[in-house]
């Protein structure tokens, strides 16, 4: 058996949407357009996937808290640039129960006019600095763009947003530079590869100084940002007039940043590891790390397997292993593989009466399909090595294939050729927001901004032919 | 030093405002009515808590899912009862952006309509069943009474409904009572005692065919209403028209149930156990279990407590004590005691030059405020011995002043002295709403409804004199 990529590759968008919703990952039938729902196997999966971002902000000092759904129009009017920039898109409650309310109140599109007012009731002076809080919660966007399952939502279920709260802007600097830390991890530990761009200024968070973003790529070539880093300097803090005290007796407006995920890392996660049979799951997040197949052809038989299956289960379990038998009756051996291939089991346990006399077992990767065989004793050492290779494998395979489709390119003409090819391509730009936008009409793309860390630049910008300054990355995008 | 209830007892609204204010458990200054924040505290406190409530669901067959928020008006309409009942309290969502809704969305105030149109589509036939799910989100009430912290809310954060499928009445039935076995279990385990109640017609659930409801008390004398499991029978599955296919090849309607419990839980915990000094939190869920607190007058000492401290930390940490070192300087001991009394930490350790000396550590229980010293190479037992005594003593201390405070009355004078003593009430009752009314007029308190396990009753109706069949519950409540 091989794995194909075919159909993955050549109709992702169908491909992606059978998948979520065949796996039992994600339920897009609500009657309400662009709401979703988590069934159980989703929910694991979404649980595993949060905790690991749990633990990364919270190793560094983030605290967990909850703020509520709906925000009053006065707050959210506060900061000019931000209200400007979501008004088009928030759901407002304008009733309760029978009655007009007398203040409109939106559902969130993120959190940071709702925790403004209460970081001026909690932040009095630079002892209580720094302060880093997360929370995990849903948002709203009134969406008027066509929505896709996980991608584009208007009830995003699943946002993890920080918010952090600093003395000094430099000080928010390190902080950025922390979240960009934690958010490689926690991408690595995914095994999703990514770009780190400087958003352009018209591109940024309405309300930020500046905005870092993460930007991986699907299969249909489309970049699908993931994950985004905000240095919002005082613009807040003097929106809703929030100071602390300094050691020197003075007020001073208090500096932050914010930072957040969403259900699209599990977008990610699906769309860059699946293949045509499926899901194909890290071990870390998978909701059954090993399923164990029995296979038997007679009573005998049967006794003799399940009573090694079931030492086997045991053991598995024993060690923290998330394993499941499956013991249907009426299902064949083969139809069981197909089934947890689609959920993307990264490793599957076959045990048949041959096994069973030889004190061996058969293990499969979900992610090759390789098939070996390997001695009953040896078991527990041979998964956890599986686990620990197929994860490398994942993360390997998928760099590799995303660092293929990054080029450079020094003129329009061969820069579109690469962006219908589905790649990313950076070229020289001088740095000016007319001619970024000019290169966004030109190509039908979006500018995804310039690396961070980037070193010199040689060329003339592709659009102006003035000295560039910046590569810039460009792409299409979700 | 002694315990004091007095300031708990005679002004519990007060205390309670006050002391999850200053413990860090719950903000509520936010700028909407009944709508509050859960701190870093709090969130801890609330995650220990739900955490066993997950546990115990999860041990039964039940998983996880998550269901949108909004759900169309059109399907909240669709049952009845549940309209009429809910209608006055929804919040609807009206706009998006500058554009009216085609069609009015409703916030959640429960989620049976959201998840029938969903049931309808995943349960085909009897092999389907039975199914059993649950979430934990955010419901809304536009609440027209006075809201309270923690108890009344607009935005109830902390929703943890429980919604099954069954093929019969009987499974349905069975059902029922296996969800009132595990919150029974789980106010246990949270040392807060209750009374199952079957609700009166006129206060079941909307839709329900019949409400059984847990009520616990709080020391200002009103009850309070902390879990509910409801049989709905075929009420929704005939207003969604949800059925399956038997055995036979004949499609019936499906039978659920659903049952809840809130944040309210959290409510009664910190009502339930709290003192003059703050909360006293049951080991199990607080968020730090021990707190050490180095005592120490000069360099010298200082040097070896720290050292102490830090061998008494490693050993704690390291056998899965969730432990915290209070290692402030500019703070007396003294008034460390205080803080972490308020905060309800189950357990104190005080390390000073003596208890160095001696090899010995003092520890004071929160709940008692008794103190004694142990050498420290028995301190790992001793805590862990603790940590079990102040669980049970938490719990029975809770159940011996509850059950004080429930008593029978055969007339409505007696009633009525009893009521406004802070009791809860039984008295002989036909079973006649008219009568069940009646009472709650002339009485000015609630009918929380009848024993579930109820023996034989003698005696005359309090209010018709006919023959009665029940005792009813009455009492104060929230």
């Amino acid at each position: 058996m091989k794995v194909s990529r075919e159909r993955w590759s050549r109709d992702f968008r169908g491909w992606f949407r059978e998948v979520i919703f065949n796996s039992g990952v994600y339920e897009y039938r609500y009657p309400i357009k662009g709401v979703g729902i988590w069934p159980p196997y989703g929910m694991k999966l979404r649980r595993y996937v949060l905790n690991i971002l749990k633990r990364l902000l919270e190793e560094r000092g983030h605290e967990e808290v909850l703020f509520p759904t709906l925000i009053p129009e006065e707050y959210l009017r506060k900061e000019s640039e931000h209200i400007r920039s979501f008004e088009k898109e928030i759901f407002w409650v304008t009733r309760g129960g029978k009655e007009a309310l007398k203040e409109r109140l939106a559902l969130r599109p993120t959190s940071e006019t709702a925790i403004m007012p209460i970081l001026k009731l909690w932040v009095k002076s630079h002892a209580d600095l720094p302060l880093r809080i997360y929370q995990i919660v849903n948002i709203f966007r009134s969406e008027t763009k066509a929505t896709h399952p996980l991608i584009r939502l208007r009830e995003v279920t699943t946002f993890k947003e920080a918010h952090t709260v600093h003395a000094t802007f430099e000080e928010a600097e390190r902080q950025v530079s922390e979240a960009v830390r934690i958010y490689c991890k926690f991408f690595d530990e995914l095994g999703i590869p990514y770009l780190i761009s400087r958003r352009p200024n018209w591109d940024k968070f309405a309300g930020a100084l500046y905005t870092l973003a993460f930007d991986t790529l699907l299969p249909d070539g489309r970049t699908l940002q993931i994950g985004t880093v905000h240095n919002l300097g005082q613009n807040f803090s003097k929106a809703f007039d929030v100071t602390y005290l300094t050691p020197e007796g003075k007020h001073e407006y208090i500096y932050t940043t914010s930072y957040g995920i969403s259900e699209r890392v599990i977008a990610a996660l699906i769309g860059i590891h699946g293949d045509d049979h499926g899901l194909v799951l890290p071990p870390n997040v998978a909701p059954i790390q090993v399923v164990i197949i029995p296979i038997y052809y007679n009573e005998e038989e049967r006794r003799a397997v399940v009573k090694e299956v079931e030492g086997v289960e045991g053991e598995l379990k024993r060690n923290g292993i998330r394993v499941y038998v499956d013991k249907r009756e009426d299902v064949t051996p083969g139809e069981k593989f197909y089934y947890w291939e689609l959920k993307g089991v990264p490793l599957r346990v076959e045990i048949g009466p041959k096994d069973v006399k030889e004190g061996k077992v058969t293990l499969v990767r979900r992610d090759t399909l390789e098939k070996w065989s390997v001695s009953k004793e040896v078991l527990l050492i041979e998964v956890r090595k599986a686990f620990s290779v197929i994860q490398r494998d994942l993360r390997e395979r998928a760099w590799k294939w995303f660092r293929e489709r990054i080029v450079r390119a020094s003129d329009l003409e061969k820069a579109l050729k690469f962006i219908n090819e589905g790649k990313i391509v950076e070229m020289p730009w001088c740095g000016r927001g007319e001619c970024g936008l000019k290169i966004e009409e030109k190509l039908s793309c979006k500018v995804l901004g310039v690396d961070i860390s980037q070193g010199k630049v040689s060329g003339k910008c592709v659009l102006c032919n003035n000295e560039a300054k910046y590569y810039v990355r460009i792409a299409k995008s979700y």
